[in-house]
């Protein structure tokens, strides 16, 4: 199932993402990292699905945490029968697949891969848990493949010395379009807004482009655009929540700002990723308002006054003519031209 | 000079922004404001500059603080000839309004008013603080009359039930706006982006509205356009630290940003102030650029890796084509039009 020699680098890069362990389920706090690196240790799948709806792991970090956590399921019910085992499993996928709303979709494909895994293990006779835990990885390890080649094509668009802009934590496809622009000697410089309010950007792009020995630059959530007006700026990227059909793209809210701006300027924007066809239209996605608190503090303090309000839209969208390119693993398209994809 | 009945109300508004008294000057911390209402004392016109510098006060504050610290000068070299007291005074006001870099013509103005009122003082024999400090509060009290026909003029372009966006603090002009809307019984709702890296519209113009009884949300930077997008939005609205004769604004950064989002969605932008003759083109302004560890920390917090860079412009430009109206105290004017103020 798991070639372990070859695919083991791959894999170990996630490791500190998402983990099962018989009986727990482990998952790396980014809501700390890198300030701090503590893990969130979960016994049962109630508490993974809490911590994903906790944002204690954010960007693809979810749905490797879903995964484990259905391995952690079927570990819960290992001394029911098969029937009832299935049966306990289905409503762990949906706790798990429903723990935050705009993802919903996206979730229950991954939740629904572990019961297919689940199912032929049953047949097979393996340990469910087990069987869950590689079906996991493997398509883990698929992912990111697939997503090496995203950022392949991604790589093509800098211009050698280019200045790229981004936005959030893209994790997976971060790593490797900084891997492949060293790979390609393509002396690129990033600049990363923030990312209020959980400062992602500050925290985790940031210390991934660093950590990699590449000229990073974090700015506020207010600067982009005078960023773009003042220095060299090239190219604007991002990752998504969902890429609709329709060419809409649905991410970490500041996306659209930004790429209000970038068409402004003239920067193009491209954002990666797999378009999603149980999104044909962007009025399918529901986007998740959070509590106000986190609006209303930053790193834990205070800023507002008691008594003034907060509002917190997680996502925002982008409409697809402030869309350059969507970057898959199969090329570039237009944001128009996706059912071709 | 000053009428003490009538003005007192107006000048109380503004004690706790910076006040001189015997031998030293009181500023309020505005970095710490609302969480802590603390003071910074300084005991000269050095202190004061610094004060400035390390911005314990910001928005129309510096202005009051420069002439407070002019008072203190003038305390300071109470003992010297009339010929090294003139001295010392300009050597003042050379430090009070270099304090900070893109303000310095505005600054001098202030600073020059005041020495002209050191020398009127010692041509008629009076003390020359207390002299300077009425000067100072005079000239704050025809401001304040100035601007509250500003808020006149711009609370014409509100709707009733109006849902308006701020930035960063514009202090008076807010203060006032807020109290013509009430006295008018415009029932407006306020859209305030935090202001990062310091939070002033978190901190100070949310805290102000919501103290007059106001409906105010805090959202963070990387939100307006999305707000814009998704829910009902009147109008934009700031003051500026510089408005160009060539329309060009200069104002907090973030400005440019919302601003070519209000202009994507077809929402317009009132800047408020008085265009500046000694700046007849952009070109002659310098953006200041500040210590980066102000983006890589919030509330004092660190939220970048070590080694990360940052990157802070204090100010954006804002071109004329983004501006709906330049509101004055003479009425709203063209961006392309000044001239004619």
């Amino acid at each position: 199932m798991i070639r372990a020699d070859k695919d083991l680098a791959f894999i170990l890069q996630f490791e500190n993402v998402a983990w099962y362990e018989k009986g727990c389920v482990k998952i790396l706090d980014r809501r700390i990292y890198p300030a701090k690196i503590e893990f969130v240790t979960c016994y049962n799948h109630t508490e993974v699905a809490k911590a994903i709806t906790d944002m204690v792991t954010q960007s693809g970090g979810p749905y490797a945490a879903a995964g484990m956590g259905m391995a952690l399921a079927a570990y819960e019910a290992r001394n029911k029968s098969q029937e009832e085992i299935l049966e306990y499993l289905q409503s762990a996928a949906y706790a798990l697949s429903h723990a935050r709303p705009t993802t919903v979709k996206r979730m229950e494909l991954v939740v629904g891969g572990c019961i297919e895994a689940a199912i032929n293990a049953l047949e097979q006779g393996l340990e469910l848990d087990e069987a869950i835990f590689l079906h996991v990885l493997n398509s883990m390890n698929k992912r990111y493949i697939r997503t090496g080649e995203v950022a392949n094509y991604l790589v093509d668009m800098f211009p050698n010395k280019g200045v790229i802009m981004t936005q959030c934590f893209g994790e997976t496809i971060v790593g490797l379009m900084l891997k492949e622009a060293k790979r390609r000697k393509k002396d690129i410089k990033l600049i990363c807004p923030e990312t209020r309010p959980y400062f992602q950007g500050a925290r985790l792009t940031a210390s991934v482009a660093y950590e990699q020995g590449f000229d990073v630059t974090v700015i506020t959530d207010n600067m982009p655009a005078y960023i773009m007006m003042s220095k060299k700026m090239d190219l604007f990227t991002s990752a998504a929540d969902v890429i609709c059909m329709d060419g809409h793209v649905v991410n970490k809210v500041g996306t659209l700002q930004i790429s209000i701006a970038a068409k402004y300027f003239g920067i193009p924007y491209f954002v990666t990723g797999i378009p999603d066809r149980s999104h044909g239209k962007v009025s399918t996605v529901k986007i998740e308002e959070r509590d106000e608190s986190y609006v209303l503090e930053a790193m834990g303090i205070r800023t507002a006054m008691e008594g003034v309000k907060g509002y917190y839209p997680t996502f925002d969208i982008t409409p697809p003519h402030l869309v350059s390119g969507v970057v898959t693993d199969k090329g570039i398209y237009s944001p128009y031209d996706l059912k071709r994809y």
